[in-house]
């Protein structure tokens, strides 16, 4: 139960918000694969604030790959990924030590490290080592394209504003490639910056549901107990800080429908097997079954926040009152989104390799 | 990608359907565990069918314990339940091997098998593989009782009707140990069949909202990344046949809160470290913040209807229309609430083993 | 740390001597291979006791698939083998659970499972549980078969007797899959026979070494760091009990020449490149380069023995002295060898499956 | 089956000889254990070439912490260590790349790596990613010794000269623990020296014996199947670049025994349950019986020799001949005694973890 996760491509997470470097080591990737740079530093800075609505620490992320690549290919042997610390102020946050923060895990992670952790800016908890998970991502889904399989994630609903639902899916995962704001329209982009903006300005936060796609998933893949599709994928999804809730396919609104509804029927389409609707998400009886995958994660709001909060004084056994300083970002559904690919990229890049 | 799971305590499931027998291998377990095996009966006949609600396949489910327990107490060596299969009607099924039934793995699972699985009954992943999961959780629930830690599930939603939600959770907890229809208010229940009956005479089936709680479980479980007591929980959730949405504490819910909201603040209770609310169901950050955990899944309706429904002929890769013949249950949410503890039964096992 | 092993083809123990069954689960067999139970049964008679020189329980080991199984062939899911205790005289081991013998696990074994673990005839420890696991070697030989990779161990030393060195090797493995004895020179094993009975007929008991071969392993198995070829079938072989030592092709011996004898010259043939010697045992840096594998191990004497031994009463915390009654096999060198072939056919599978 | 290793106390390995660093991530340490930089760099010290008989190359291994330590001690989450390269020269190698060393990994490593890995010094395979693995070993050394558990390596043999065997084992251990040439008896260190330059002298190698005793670990450690403490600590040992075999106890020897003689009587001691002898190396049935651990390993010539040595090329698929440039080590052996030590400690601290 440690912080490696994978069977065929392992990836280890390590690293402290505020210590010199963070970082991971990829496993199990097959050597010669094109390790394109310019690519990982695009997908960084999708994960950076995307303008008035985030923290105002900005990071470059520059990273260096100190193993398993030569000459511009993968190596086949272990790919550490290192990414060093920037821009950060101590003062901040050493006085939280004592005080766990609403929502977040400085409660739990003093009493699971006996106190040894380090506090600041959330140690090894820090929304930071999603940066390493990213780099680790871009490289998944590199790997990924070269078997046809292509993954997506728009942000659903953020603030209570919806974006439209995935359509024709090759050209919206075009658009979410290319997207500096991850959804697929627009204006209702806008209107969620909008409704962020605003929460920020109360002193509040928000959060959003992060809805995936995957195109080009053979299927067969995943197993009938334990291993199956969503298992491997919630598994993994539920380490992106904030998720509370993984539904595939229709979900949550599976349970209200009978069973006629529900079923997706099989039909050919070219000589292939495929099914007329798509409520399963992709998946049947833990298999992915050849359609897109389909599901959605609920993030909560960033339990940072400017307002006055409730906790207790760990030292003092008494309670008290916090007022969390520091930049810290109204919404970080935004910012999740490629998270979210990465890691389910590197779920289905791992399925693909068991076969 | 077995069909293993666990790290400390772990569960291999193995059999088909209509095999001899089906059963589970339990490793990892400490020596000197109280094995009572009418605990294991008394779990086991929850998950028969109840009443008219259900398939009218009646299995008494009778087990034998092979391995791993001496003089009545566990060895700590490996424990292997088998349970024989019988009242066994081969004539249903053998016809549906090319014509795959919607929302059932049998497409997905010829191509992972490559048509060499047992499809009779649906084989390896028939929902009768519950029955040695049942048995295994009634092993590791005893031994959570011996360290407080209790888990119960209620059908929180049936076919639109809602149960009342937990209140005081042991007292709750203590009703669920003893209900042969597992709901916290009877009436509710009684409303639950009725649907059931209503949509099993139109020839359909539906689904459900299975929800659960556990007490006592300490603080400081699970980890930052990947073995999030999220991701370990949902990973062995989705193996439940049907489950295709995972939620914990207040879930989709919370995408829509302010973090004002959302957070709950932490105040003191008899010296001890305590939240307000719980709508993060009991887990910071990944860990158990020591409240108690809460969670629900969404259950689709039962795949198997007696409507007709649209598929193809994999042989022949052309369209045609099944009926499928046989018992089926309008609605294996009931049956399902005592799976899912058993699986929560097995993470939180594993968690406190990891200790 | 539990009883499974391996990564992608992985077994499950579980049982005890004296218990109703023993058998195992494999897992991640390739759908579609011939399941032959009469080769099966045939592996299973060479683990059975070899005339005079073995012990006098005689076990004819009927064995039941109960899973995994369909029509003769293997369906991708789990595959479960039982097999029953019969013959059990359960006076001969009673008295022994507190005076632990030399050379047998009963002691640690005592203080690991806290005085829980089933005493009767060793329990889990027994040698009777490597009879589950030739049946699952004849599997994996089956399955390597079909890739072109052959399996033999012979007794290469024994009760101070030599074996002749392997020869050519596809006419030596030849001789070994239909030898009762695992020799390739049967007048050195009436010699090796004789030994044994001579130090029976002292109360005593003599061990041996046991030499594998695998012709057909392809290059670039194993990894350099960890699962390194030796690594791996090491950590399998060490499980034969009574295995104390493994050396690789030359092994201890390498130790004492200079590098430009031990080196292996490379060379082509065929268009392919081979070694000239193979003092290596077919591994170079953990990775098999294409030659035979092989390895010894070296297996210590039977523990059991008739002369009287000096022990100790655990629940006196006293010495004294024990006589070990029953049926003992003066020397189980003979009976490992295929129990060594199926623990090797296991590891070379496993490695064959991860590319 | 990647370059991760260990349950509860995992190491992941990753770098290249001539990449820009090397290093390894720790996971699953108890949080507050005391990080002794000075300990880490005095054991990286006893990996460096000593004095004449090893490779010119000499190298200072700076290391860096950058996750996991937070003021002096463990937090429990992932540390991270990184070694930089230097004083690479980077002709000596490159030239290799088509014509495999005989006795070095080149040939398989180019099969299992399609011919992308780094073929500068070895790459991935380089003894030279030993020194993270003894960087880590000081780490593990320092919470066994928390526990009262030591360990300690002594040259048994090299070069055809023996070191005199274990005696008091609480002086010998302190002993090596100051030793900058790992051996007991100092003369015969000297002489092995001598031997050492002999074979240089003549453009050839020397192996060596190497043996282990750790003192004070628990009996009832390890499993009777699979995770043998053999099996365990084999697996890990044949990592050590050159290890050819292993064995506990009097290991071959035992083979040529008889039982009576092989088998350690039981005695009490001071109300605890020791053996008379220890010939079994501290195991029996795969677990610690409480005695010292003893066992010893096969360390081969070094293969890199100046002497001309037949390969071929793999590019024109010719017979050539090469001669090894460069600064290369003619006896690994004493170097390798850290290395031995650090990964018996890694596995035996997982061992307890285990409990």
């Amino acid at each position: 139960m440690n912080n490696t996760f994978g069977t065929h491509v392992t990836l280890t997470l390590f690293g402290e918000s505020h210590g010199p470097e963070i970082g991971c080591v990829i496993d199990g990737l097959r050597p010669g694969l094109k390790v394109d740079e310019d690519w990982i530093a695009h997908s960084l800075s999708l994960r950076r604030p995307a303008g008035a609505i985030s923290t105002a620490r900005v990071e470059p992320d520059p990273f260096r790959i100190v193993s398993g690549v030569y000459r511009g290919r993968t190596t086949g042997t272990p790919l550490c990924i290192l990414i060093p610390n920037r821009d950060v102020k101590i003062g901040d946050y050493v006085n939280l030590a004592n005080t766990p923060r609403p929502g977040h895990a400085d409660y739990a992670g003093a009493v699971k490290y006996q106190g040894c952790n380090d506090p600041r800016g959330g140690g090894h908890f820090s929304g930071r080592l999603t940066a390493p998970l990213v780099a680790a991502g871009a490289i998944f889904l590199a790997a990924l394209a070269e078997r046809g399989v292509r993954v997506g994630t728009h942000l659903a609903r953020c603030a209570g504003v919806a974006d439209r639902p995935f359509g024709d899916l090759a050209a919206d995962l075009d658009a979410l490639d290319r997207a500096v704001f991850p959804v697929l329209d627009p204006e209702q982009g806008k209107k969620m910056k909008a409704a962020v903006l605003a929460a920020a300005a109360a002193g509040d936060s928000v959060g959003g549901v992060l809805e995936t796609a995957v195109l080009g998933m053979p299927a067969g893949l995943g197993a009938p107990w334990f291993d199956t599709v969503e298992g491997l994928l919630s598994h993994a999804l539920f380490s992106i800080p904030a998720v509370k809730g993984v539904e595939f396919g229709d979900g949550f609104a599976l349970a209200e429908m009978k069973g006629s509804e529900a079923n997706d029927p099989f039909r050919m389409e070219k000589g292939r097997v495929v099914t007329e609707s798509n409520r399963s998400g992709g998946i049947n009886g833990g298999l992915s079954n050849g359609m897109p995958l389909l599901f959605r994660t609920a993030v909560k709001p960033t339990p940072s926040i400017a307002l006055p909060q409730r906790t207790v004084d760990l030292a003092a056994a008494t309670e008290t009152e916090i007022r969390i300083q520091g930049r810290h970002d109204p919404c970080i559904a935004p910012r999740a989104c490629v998270v979210q690919t990465a890691v389910t990229a590197h779920v289905l890049l791992d399925l693909l390799e068991a076969l």
